[in-house]
């Protein structure tokens, strides 16, 4: 039997941290996983914090310290951490010797005005921004297998992003006309903690909208669709679901095209990327058949002039949105098979 | 005590209609409603049908006849029937001398080509179409109280008009540009029917779009916002919950605006009606504050580029989008105030 | 036109405060609702707080004071603030001359030692204990109507004591045997303090069992079914919706009955109570049909051994299980039809 | 690499079916099902009934065929059909040398009577009757490692056999007390036609109790708990939520016992079992936890009088209710692990 490197897993009391540890213990291509939390208010087993691991998923629970992880035989953190512990972690464990995906935003621009206007982040918020691979298979595999520092991206912008790329890049998209995308997320995609607008009275039978042009996801799809600001609208709607993402996505093309060539631009663009199922012309995706997966699904209605498109995008916020792609990163880093362990 | 005239009720089994009973049952400014139905299967009094109803709704049911309602004392009738049986009764009860309130799609639009493309009904499918008042009061009050034949609009429709009527006749709305109108509905607005696709375990946790490019309340937004058909995508998803209907509408505008503006422009255009809810520039409509209502609430988010604007826009389908609309058109044709029984 | 007094709420950020704004904005037959909360922040219209009532039910919000609440027109004061705060209030309120409706715990037990044994609190933890009547109208109408403090009953408490009593005063329950009381509750019944296990997340697609034996409304349901406690298990589930009670409560019978001897019961019991709703033998009650309504529905299975029966009984816990029967009471003490304005 | 004999699945169109699909697709220590249905309608591969098994559930669909199975390399067949469906093809199957395992109620009594009085099917429904075993691995294991034909247990009398037995065995009920089991489904145990009563819109926000005295899960909870009928009630309720049960079992002990006694009498009775988790006193089981397990938790509640017991015994009415038992069930047959492909 092979002998794999563990893997440190830094935060796993959120949804998305949860996801990851849930994922990493199905994994059978990796080391053990160790959970390191700030405070282990003398909690050791993971099962401990999650009574649905019992029987299945005992794993150590440890309290963090850099030092511990650089001494273990771990090859890899995970971080599901805030932005801020991100930046201030990231960078020790790259020092360290290990390989880093941070699943936070911290390191998803290189830029750091980006941080200053949509984060609210102080400037220069983290060394080593630059070194940072965005973390997206789908455009950047060959980047990802080497990089130490991955930047795993936002849930509602690796919707987009995978929608608009393969128009953008083949030159369909018609200058001059706005984009818009509007997006809706499970209640997860907003985080564990108890919020007043998170009572399950308040999302129960509600929908609303919020964040309108003030998400930070917004960066991340304009750098990766290479699209000016000036021509996006971006929305993000809550949807009364735990979890989900459908992005509807609204471009008019350049010159008028038939489904049957953008179904094949689609297929084209993603032929051997075995996460991506395009749809046939006329089906479209919907949430359920994403759930629980690493999948991103999309479909597409064209209008019979040829030229309004509405391409649907469909993933699960915590999984190809999070820790499922967090783990598709790693698979490519280990030289496995992208999916391992993933569907 | 004032004597009022009874009101007749076609068809009562669906969602809508049974929303229309309820509204009418606890109306006190109206005789009281009587219930028509194709099959009474040996039922009289509406609590048979609705156990809900017992205790305060007790109402007659009767086998459907034009010839009972006409020799009834009733002044109105609703149908809340498929297309095709509107289509024959109409013509029929106001031959009788009823003032009718549909709340099909039979009689929304005067242009008899609208039926064979949109809705796959053969051309003419009903006299009399040409007489018909599109019932949205907000725009057609001074019609709708003389009117004989009252088109009730749709819920998706009433949504998209009122969002975007305003923008259109101030002519802020830049030519050339595609206005983008994504709605989303809670499954009532799909019928009673039985369907595997509306099984409670198919939409639990699920979210999809449907009938891209094909809804049949398409043509009734392009006649009541005057705006080409090559200038709109309206789009139509399924949310997971029983009611509402949130439109989110994007549109660029002819020249940069001001938030204040934008409100002052709806709160203008929208003075004096009651059952209008303007946001305040930066606070948002949902879903749970509409639902059970007769309101519509709208919000806005403005670019601050002035120019590209996100309105969204409130309602209960049920309420506001289709039982509602139909009290509240049969409170202007007897000289109520329009919310009386509503809210 | 009759001139009425006002009324005072004290306490309206909770689901059961909002829920009586609703009802008494609603209600024709009293005074304008006043609303007094510890701290206004600036606020004086209750639109303010809570969006959904603009355009129908504005009315004042004001500082806390009992003095304000003395020198005001109210003739009543609702009090729908936690246990220690009404202890507090309510003898104050009463001094003032105001008749007190509580829709806390602080009053229903005329034992200081329930609340030291099942609230935890101090011992007497409010004066006047005794003089106050269980606000439970289907039993205790006429001294409600004399009333000057009125303990409005516990949700779940409501839905098994009006589910027991009958068989109780008819002795029909076999003795010896142990009366079980499964309740499942929506999740407004949890408050609407940020929790963690109220999350959207967390109730959504879950159901779960709590309070096991140790439920405060146990000595409500002991004390008005007259039965010991060594006798009952009551057990409290929340269900994954946002309002309504279901309590299936399984006796044994004393002596062999039919179907329509345990109908004919409840429906003797209950006569002219317009309120309660008993189902036909063999139909059931389901919680759609009470939601957003004050009334109880009640149904039943009888084995066909005679003995072993299961009576369903189902209500609204921010109706009939609070808000809806504090109005209920309140229209008892003001000599109107005790349905005003309720359904 | 070891040749597997593959897998023969007859009737993959409802709930149960998709989830056996999902569960030997995944199931890496088997060979590859192949499933049979009555009408093909032109379908040869899985994901063209199932779009979400696209990427990485292909498989074959072949027309119903006992002749085809029985000249496949098949050694076990699967039957999620109807009782009716199963009763008939179970005998060929066995006649053609293969395994059987059952997911319908066609096997799980001895008796004839059984289905006369409870399914009202006639008798003899079907032929060999005696020759099954029930498969319940945690009572049955060494039987159904054997078995030439496997009737799977009924969702709900798995959970309230699991909880009650250790109990029965060990003596500790009192006699003479009736024994009540409160239980709890989530949607889709009522199947996936559509029916009225499953449309969302009925059961998203409600909650209603069902088929009282008249389930067919009862004949199963009196043989495997060996209680006499007159002891029990049984109940069931329709959850909205599409997946899960939980079962509320109430039972009078002989003798009082301390929490310790219950909890490690649970433990003991179930070592070894590693499909069964057995909660600390004091802590309770939930929905959330089971949802896409096979496990089955139980926890309690004593009262300090050490007699009332309340059990809550909780799993996925598609998983170690249906689905993931008889992949479970299959295990045992092959010499594998019990829970292999189930985690």
């Amino acid at each position: 039997m092979r002998e794999f490197r563990s893997i440190a897993v830094i935060g796993v009391t959120g949804y998305t941290g949860f996801e990851l540890a849930t994922l990493l213990l199905h994994h059978s291509d990796i080391g053990k996983p160790v959970f390191y939390v700030r405070e282990t208010n003398g909690v050791h087993c993971l099962s401990e914090l999650f009574p649905q691991l019992r029987g299945w998923g005992e794993a150590s629970v440890k309290p963090l310290s850099v030092d511990t992880i650089a001494q273990s035989n771990a090859g890899t953190a995970f971080l599901a951490t805030p932005h801020e512990v991100s930046a201030e972690l990231a960078p020790k464990l790259l020092d360290a010797g290990l390989r880093v995906i941070d699943l936070s935003g911290a390191f998803r621009s290189a830029s750091a005005d980006t941080y200053a206007a949509w984060y609210k982040l102080p400037t220069p918020h983290a060394p080593r921004l630059s070194e940072a691979v965005y973390g997206l298979p789908e455009l950047y595999a060959d980047q990802i297998r080497e990089a130490k520092l991955i930047a795993n991206p936002g849930c509602y912008a690796t919707s987009v992003i995978l929608a608009l790329r393969p128009l953008q890049e083949a030159g369909f998209l018609a200058s001059g006309h706005t984009v818009v995308c509007d997006c809706k997320s499970g209640a997860s995609g907003a985080g564990k903690d108890p919020r007043r607008d998170l009572h399950f009275v308040e999302v129960a039978g509600n929908f609303r909208a919020y964040n309108l042009f003030a998400h930070r996801h917004t960066p991340e799809i304009l750098e990766h669709t290479a699209l000016p600001e000036s021509r996006v609208i971006f929305t993000t709607h809550l949807l009364p679901i735990p979890r989900g993402i459908l992005s509807s996505v609204y471009v008019t093309l350049a010159k008028a095209q038939t489904p049957e060539e953008i179904e094949a631009l689609y297929r084209k663009f993603y032929a051997g990327r075995s996460l991506m199922r395009i749809h046939k012309a006329g089906s479209l995706p919907e949430v359920q058949h994403v759930v629980k997966t690493n999948f991103c699904d999309i479909g597409f209605a064209l209008h019979v002039d040829g030229k309004r498109l509405v391409v649907v995008s469909c993933l699960d916020n915590l999984g190809k949105g999070a820790a499922g792609q967090a783990v598709q990163n790693l698979n490519l880093t280990l030289g496995l098979k992208e999916r391992t362990g993933l569907v």
